[in-house]
């Protein structure tokens, strides 16, 4: 395992990490949470995702267990958070959730440490842009909690180029604390923001991306080419939103040629589909989601395949992924 | 019940609110305040006003009070308070009243949220201007209010477009919190300086209103027409100084014109006047009164009647108001 | 009594107040300074003098003793206290004596809070200037003692009017709080630091004055002019630096003929001294000193005194006493 | 002893001070660090300088448990500690060591406060430049210390002069606390950096120098001139990579040409070389070391010396050993 900068700040992350989005409460339960932390950690893996609104708060609640439980030195591991959406509960929602506003991101950092049972977290993102919250207000909240000891480093998450910059230059303007990441959605079939619209931010405000979904959902493990197997996380319930993109008839046809590559090289469509993220640069860390011990270890195994990416193969890949990619 | 940004901020406050002046504690004691606030949440409201100087501080205490009993999560409601005369005590009161010196103000915010029983208020307002104190003096007290938690967003109540202005742009130029709302009058009777003294401040700092006083006090009832009746708020002795401008004689008159207006649209005149702020779309909130129930319903019905105000009916306002309007 | 800004502050002080230089701890143990603040408050004096070398820090525990018995709202008084010499303490003294670096400034705060047995102190003042620290270091200090809410507002005393602006202009760029007054000497012998040396800094920065030794230390009550009497200030040991500008022939000729004056409009010639530092509108407070009770009431009767000081009768004082002032 | 400033910081250190590096812990142990700190502060020395790596954190913890036993009042001494490699721990040790990123700061000085039993470090240090974290991120950690009370002021360890000018100028800008000193190693054979290097820094940002192994790790003694003897600083296992510059053919026969000289002013080559450090007014203080209280007092007595180095011995200083430094 590898440690990148975290864009041009002065934290590194390991090239794979461990996200709990999906998994953990509806998958993955505190046992098999700290088993899987442990293998993680063991190959090398310090950086583990999470958020406010995975499993409503119950994959905070898990992952703070099992670090309490494993008892690692705080400096060692890298955790992190991100708000948007809030919590379901009662009484009026409006300001609650789907915000960036100063109340809400106030009152949702309390609540994540809480659950994490953690003084502080590491990286702590704004979830989604709120397009009814001025950046300057978000900007102030965000670097609040970094003054107050809550966070480390901050950032976006799905924003635009625009935002983001809009966002860095407020912060540089007021003297507060700038972000430095942002995690998208990058993988074969998803690649014009990382690659194009945020082309200039790299060099310009030093970005690091903590990128998700590098199987498109499980698309790239090659499995949704027969329909959606049982127990998939195609097949659950508040992951139906997802069911017609993992069908998509022609990126399925691409995956199957794109398994052929793989096992020239010797591994699974899976492993070359990591190992294409982790060859971009730009990315410090490609965020891995897992619901089982071997899925993990299938997972972490893709490291094999990233110096196997030549040129020659890249441009095969590409031949086939990229008329389909947006 | 719709909810509307305060001024360009990412709060949302309710189009309706209620507010604590007068009634709590003279004529609506913690039983009647749990049964109002549960009742106004019911409708949708989310923004409950209070100030320190309301019945000498027992306003804060009685709404308190019934905060504690209600049990709601802090999150999902908004609650203000506002400084400048101070509290009525022994001793010296130079610097203690109709002051926003930096003394006055950071012992007023530990004061109010301890009869608030509260940690922190969500927003907190200048009740009036200080020509003795330096605006910038101001500014740094209600930022550093901010910046220590004790308030979200901060704002001024019944001052000029200059000195709000000035307290923008000192704020800007130091890196303070900026204010983001003012609490005006504003009625039928009384419209200047919400639609021209303040017309620039809107677009170019982003100002958020939160009106007071829809019904002028009572005198958009129409309960004032034939003098001033037993139990109302023209009879309480503390509002006697209101006493001649509830019986002004061509307004009472243009009321019972607008009583008729309002008896065409299907609603009562103090229905109609509250609309009337509410079609405002400079208005974050309409800060409404009540010293029972039934007049808060009543209050809150308004609600039906905006849509009805359309551009023939304002004319017809117009013509019978404007004439009388300061 | 009136009251005045100082400076341009929002913080209004009496006219007259209560220092407790000298006469604390030496003179005035905790039962007379119980007796004398609560006389001077009843006389409507809101503002008490103090700082950390008085008495070695004696000056400041009479006082705290003496407010803990008075139990007076904290909001209804000011009180200050001062840093420079340092107390004189086991072990080296460098960077503890006779300096404003913030090693030295942020110890002293928490020393004199401790003496003082208060939360905050209103005024706090950097005593002298400090040739060896940068301005911005202190500036940054006493700016600090502000943020974390230990001083209100901060000063000098008997500083250079260049380095009370140096000390501004810092503050301004930095975003810093700034010094919002001066404590000067300043009495009719001593008059041109305040009248010349300053004069662009009163309109320029808002700059307060609370004036020390309106009597020149007993000179200007008469009482040396036959000699040094018996258990007067200029008896005590500490004091006996002043001895020889106490015993001026020509300004005690100077004071013989004030006190002809002073008798013409009905007082005595300490009061015609306090009244003359009064009548300046620079000038925010007087503060006087006082070892008994009687001392106190002459001195407070002072104020009867500024009103009949015309042109006619300042001219005359000037004509005997600026060829002798500095 | 003499005082002198830290550059052109308020803080004043004695022109000698006491060091903890390669002696505590492994050479001097609690007993032995107290009789030590006592007599170096009997002698005048108010600065005794620490590390985090000094003893894998165990130098702390033997001058914390002497300061325990010494009672000196906390605001006569300055005390110091420095961050850069990191503690040897369990867990991967990216992010903890070699790094000045904000996660490994922010730490860092909890755990040294807490070995040193104190609230607050006088002066803390970047112990190396780290090229992986931007030098803004290290700034804003660094004054946040100072913000938070945890330190008073911060510096820099064998920094280039052009890293020192970036965060000088970067703090300046975003108005944070800028670094105040430098503590590069410095003596006969080690005068580029300091004599031209940091030529401009001086008067430019008014840097202070605590310089480091004014013996040259003990070369300069003379000792190491018949090969490394038994029980000295080179005969350790973990400075091991010293001994090839300790047996320096060229260097050892210049220092026998130095006791010659040496011998002519009364004292030893090693006060020679301590008085040659100590001569350069760009030196705030000169940091001893000494596993020995004879070695202490030594080189304590170099004091005497400095005045007896007239320009025509340094002449004759220079001539055997420039041709011979770095």
């Amino acid at each position: 395992m590898q440690y990148r900068r975290l864009g041009r700040s002065g934290l590194q992350v390991s090239e794979l990490s461990l996200g709990s989005w999906v998994t953990y409460h509806n998958q993955v339960d505190t046992k098999s949470a700290v088993e899987m932390l442990a293998a993680a950690r063991d190959a090398g893996v310090n950086f583990f995702d999470n958020a406010e609104v995975y499993a409503q708060g119950a994959s905070e609640r898990v992952m703070g267990e099992a670090f309490k439980q494993l008892k690692w030195a705080r400096e060692s591991y890298v955790v992190s958070t991100k708000f948007f959406w809030g919590l379901q509960r009662e009484g009026s929602t409006v300001n609650l959730q789907n915000t960036l506003n100063r109340k809400y991101l106030m009152q949702a950092i309390d609540g994540s440490l809480q659950r994490l049972q953690l003084d502080f977290v590491d990286l702590v993102y704004c979830h989604r842009p709120d397009p009814l919250t001025p950046i300057e207000e978000t900007v102030r909240a965000m670097s609040d909690m970094i003054t107050q000891g809550k966070a480390l480093y901050w950032g976006t998450s799905e924003w635009s180029a625009a935002d983001i910059r809009a966002a860095w230059e407020i912060a540089e303007r007021h003297h507060l604390h700038k972000p430095v990441m942002e995690q998208p959605q990058y993988h074969l079939f998803h690649r014009k923001r990382v690659e194009q619209e945020y082309a200039r931010l790299y060099e310009d405000l030093g970005l690091g991306l903590t990128t998700w979904s590098p199987l498109a959902s499980g698309l790239l493990t090659g499995k949704y080419r027969q329909g959606i197997p049982e127990g998939s996380r195609g097949s659950l319930e508040s992951m139906s939103w997802l069911r017609e993109q993992l069908q998509h008839p022609q990126r399925n046809a691409a995956v199957a040629e794109l398994e052929a590559i793989a096992a020239e090289l010797g591994g699974s469509v899976a492993q070359l589909a990591i190992a294409w993220v982790n060859r971009n640069p730009r990315v410090s860390t490609v965020i891995l989601g897992a619901s089982r011990m071997s899925q993990l270890q299938d997972n972490l195994a893709a490291l094999a395949m990233t110096p196997k990416l030549s040129p020659e193969v890249l441009e095969r890949i590409d031949a086939l992924t990229l008329p389909l990619a947006q």
